[in-house]
């Protein structure tokens, strides 16, 4: 008998309408692979034609990289209560390296799992867990290392490319694709991604794929300093606030906006049963701190966190799902007292934890010290490392210590050490740097971790903003990104403040989006210009909805618009609200340009008449350029 | 007999209210210069003691600079109808080198001024306008290169310092003034602002105050590379939108949250009287773009403007006051050609109007060959060049093209006629410019343009994100203003999209307020990180009404954790609402300096014997560290 009340019932159903809205003369796209059940979505972006008065041109759609999963296919019904299609399920059963449970194997699991006091909020269809044959290692570092192109690598070689191949073939997109030259700080962007890329990069570690085998339902994403700059948002409950529905609906807005992974990091009540909710719905890859829930299993007292309890923690989560994990293993017992003189002291919760732990024991980290034990865990379920920074600088006065570097060190030595197993890693960073030592954060990752992917948490650049640490956030995620950063950890509006709503967590995602952008643009990634010159041709003619609809976000620009501007004959208006008519510079440069055109050689030489001794150079140049238009 | 209609004087009496609010926990301090009259007024915030269980101690009021002039002194009362105090009057007469003279000199300026019809519009408090005596050059770059240190420049030196000479001789400053070393790319940022500093750097063009002499209620500000970044905001109304009560309070809202200069940009009605107001009650200095008013008294037909109205409209508004115009003098006929291929044209409304100006006559603009006549105008009322880039790129696309350098280069041409009148002059930059190609624009205006300070919009580093725009300039300024920028103009939410209202106004501010505090935080700009560091230390010993007050917008800050953690109790709560009581990293960070900190030395020992072969490292670090503790 379903005992789920009839309310929660009705909200994820609102919920189901309201993150399946369609994005505004979009569609949904799919492009296929080698095999038919590899098909990668991807949004297309329509556009009006170009005005007869500007060129009477056609415009053609702009496939953009797509996170929203199946939400915005209207071909799928979307029914929260029941999860979204699995993608990976006949992969994984083809390479027969695994074996379903009959049920979690995990204590914890176990007895939520049977608890009838949780019927009123558990997921319905919770998935059989499987995990690995004995002696199996199914990790995609593990598959590359044998020279094995998996479903999942040639998913994100095609999903990286966002159809790049085909537009290059076609005349329409000629001067769309045109690009500024990048600048990588010595990283190998390719010029197409291929799979056997793809295949290299996981081998060598310097990318990864999180993508647990209990998690089908995902599209596999690569993080790696050789692909497009990707974004992870946070959500989750505490003590304080919020409800199992609201992280649900965070999830997929995370989803819609262009979140590429998502971390919960719920401190609350029920932190398993959110999580299954969440992982049954959400189509990119889940990470989440195991460390938090196991100091719920004690009450909150650090002190009496157990190797036993952590490792059952890890098991129950890989059992359902998680993709990825952060792990403070580098908080050593003795780097601890290097944080004493801190103006901010350890500002990361599993690293405060995990300080306490080993200070209130007088003993090394048993997280550092079961490193291995954990590898065995992540390769049976395909389970991602994010090693974490617990001793992350928590101020710019704190930026770039002693204790930040010990720890970085470490975390290299522990990377060696996973690889060894063959299990993914990322490397988390900072936190608050200011400007101009960014770069040494990102230069000694490469070195101490091996070119392992960087997942950075802004930088935030000044302290002095709360309220608006998305953008002291944002101007350092964007730098870091292009110096080599392969995730952003988004920030919101309420960093330092409070808990997001779905408001910070749309304006926190955007404003990443604009720095892994900006920084894709940097390290000159292929492609990465099309969408910004196909908004500069739109705005250059004029065509006010395909600007609308060409942003990040276009509901907001539209809203903006409106403001001062309402009428619907605006939106074909050769000029806006901040200049008007007669100053519109758009239109007086194409003024510009027909007069050019009309004139051609004739009024070339009527100009070099009147020029005098200016002429002749002008005639040169200007003839050039008039000929070209 | 008074014509201003009662519902405007109301809603002046409003305005003077809202934007004289004080800042929480602040108070409006004067330092004295050399002289009594010299009063350079800033803003002090108070912080609450650390508490008892945090080591109980003192924490001293915080000095920042401040922009907001008489708005928030509570000794003065503020009547917009009436104009603010002047802070000038007494210097600029001392200097005995200007007349007054017997009205407006200009015909447009005469014309507005006995019109009847604008009774009801009219500032009832127009100053009488003055003007050097023949033959006399009254600007601060002529005074500077005569050995003169002007009281504009002594206040500005007090002002930059910000108490920094006063607090290091003070021990509760200590820990808060450390600073990471800075990387600024070869400027030459003294220890300490001395006046003859200022002199110095104004004589060498590589700083400027501006500073008209008719508009004597402004706090000097310097714009220059060697000192903090400054931002500029724009305001002003359009045909389409918004009042002179509108303007005058972004003006004061503006000044409020931290605008260094203004720029009043209005193309819209009655130009003239909305900047008389603007300019009566304004604390910073105003700069236009006069074209815009040339183009509305010729109907918006640029092929009809001439030198002489130009010349009228220069003239009209340096009697009002406006301490900078924006003269788009590179826009060469010549040039024009360049941005026929561009993608987004000409999109600075001074360069398209230009552009279409040297097209239609088939001549070079008039702006151009009567520069040194513009000179002659400048250096009679000391207003500064801000010589416009009406050819900066409007999308990445045509980021650092032909069209662009070439105009740059002439600016630099232009710098130095400029210099030889000894006029101030900065230069306009981008725009829309890749991460990746942002210093070639500051490396190459320092060299075209002899060091001259670069004042830039932005830059913008990607396209895609109308509604969002102030983030993705934002990014771009920080980085451009720490490469050596001396004044970034913010952009609002509505760039693209529409005029900012107040709301706008302000989130544009307090972005480029980030932007331009982790410049000077990366150039290690003496001081910068004092307010960082407040800031950390209350974060960490959870002052959050301190946190709040030292923000860059308390009020925002103050809203968003009240909407999770309303109540008063909260606000001495020692966790918060992201992370609930168990998780608060900062409250077990202080657990474990307690820990520490108790144990002293004989843990030390204990620890010794349980470490095993790791004690030694840790005794040695840990015993160290614990001592300071």
């Amino acid at each position: 008998m379903n005992a789920i009340p009839e309310a929660f019932i009705q909200k994820t159903a609102e919920l189901s309408e309201e993150v399946t809205k369609p994005f505004s003369n979009s569609r949904k796209i799919y492009v296929e692979g080698s095999r038919p059940d590899i098909r990668v979505g991807m949004r297309e972006i329509l556009q009006d034609d170009t005005s007869d008065s500007m060129g009477a041109e056609e415009n053609p759609p702009i496939p953009v990289y797509d996170t929203s999963g199946p939400f915005t296919d209207p071909d799928i019904e979307i029914d929260l209560m029941k999860g979204i299609p699995d993608v990976r399920t006949a992969w994984i059963n083809e390479r027969d390296d695994t074996e379903f449970l009959a049920g979690p194997s995990s204590e914890f699991g176990l007895q939520r799992q049977n608890d009838p006091e949780l019927a009123n909020l558990r997921f319905e269809h919770i998935r059989t867990p499987r995990r690995a044959k004995a002696g199996k290692n199914i990790s995609q570092m593990h598959y590359a290392r044998q020279g094995i192109i998996t479903p999942e690598m040639e998913y994100v070689a095609i999903r990286e490319n966002v159809k790049l191949d085909e537009l290059r073939k076609d005349a329409r997109y000629e001067k769309l694709l045109r690009q500024h030259a990048g600048e990588n700080y010595g990283a190998s962007i390719p010029d197409i991604i291929t799979p056997e890329f793809v295949r290299e990069e996981i081998a060598m570690g310097r990318a990864i794929i999180p993508a647990n085998v209990n998690h089908p339902e995902l599209e596999p994403v690569i993080i790696g300093r050789n692909f497009r700059v990707k974004i992870n948002t946070n959500i989750g409950n505490s003590a304080v606030s919020s409800s199992i529905e609201e992280e649900v609906e965070k999830m997929a807005w995370s989803a819609r906006w262009g979140g590429d992974t998502l971390m919960d990091l719920s401190t609350g009540k029920n932190i398993h049963e959110t999580r299954e909710w969440i992982l049954r719905n959400s189509p990119v890859p889940i990470g989440t701190v195991p460390l938090y829930q196991a100091l719920e299993k004690v009450n909150g007292k650090s002190e009496d966190l157990t190797w036993e309890l952590f490792r059952d923690t890890l098991i129950e989560q890989a059992e359902q799902g998680v993709d990825y994990f952060t792990i403070h293993a580098g908080v050593r017992l003795k780097y601890v007292p290097l944080t004493a003189d801190r103006v901010t002291g350890i500002v990361s919760r599993g690293g405060s934890i995990m300080a306490k732990w080993c200070l209130a024991h007088h003993e090394e980290s048993f997280i550092y010290t079961h490193f291995e034990d954990i590898c065995e865990i992540m390769k049976a379920y395909d389970v991602s490392f994010s090693l974490g920074d617990g001793l992350r600088p928590g101020s710019l006065a704190d930026a770039n210590d002693a204790a930040q570097f010990a720890e970085l060190e470490t975390l290299g030595e522990l990377t060696k050490v996973a690889w060894e197993h063959d299990v993914q890693v990322m490397i988390e960073g900072p936190g608050h740097v200011p400007m101009q030592m960014i770069k040494e954060n990102m230069d000694k990752e490469l070195e101490d971790c091996y070119e392992a992917p960087f997942y950075t948490l802004g930088p935030l650049v000044t302290d002095i903003a709360p309220g608006y640490d998305h953008i002291t956030s944002g101007i350092g995620a964007a730098q870091i990104g292009w110096y080599g950063t392969s995730m952003l950890c988004y920030v919101t509006p309420k960093e330092h403040l409070g808990l997001p709503n779905k408001e910070d967590v749309r304006v926190g995602i955007i404003t990443y989006k604009i720095s892994a952008q900006a920084a894709d643009l940097a390290k000159g990634f292929p492609g990465a210009q099309l969408r910004d010159n196909a908004m500069s041709k739109a705005r250059f003619e004029f065509r006010w909805e395909d600007q609308f609809n060409l942003g990040l976000d276009p509901e907001r620009a539209r809203e903006y618009h409106d403001e001062t501007m309402p009428k619907a004959a605006a939106k074909v208006a050769h000029f806006c609200s901040m200049c008007g008519p007669h100053f519109c510079s758009m239109k007086i440069s194409q003024e510009v340009r027909d007069f050019a055109a009309e004139q051609g050689i004739s009024e070339i030489d009527a100009l070099k008449k009147g020029m005098q001794e200016k002429s002749v150079e002008f005639v040169e140049m200007g003839a050039q350029i008039y000929n070209k238009t």
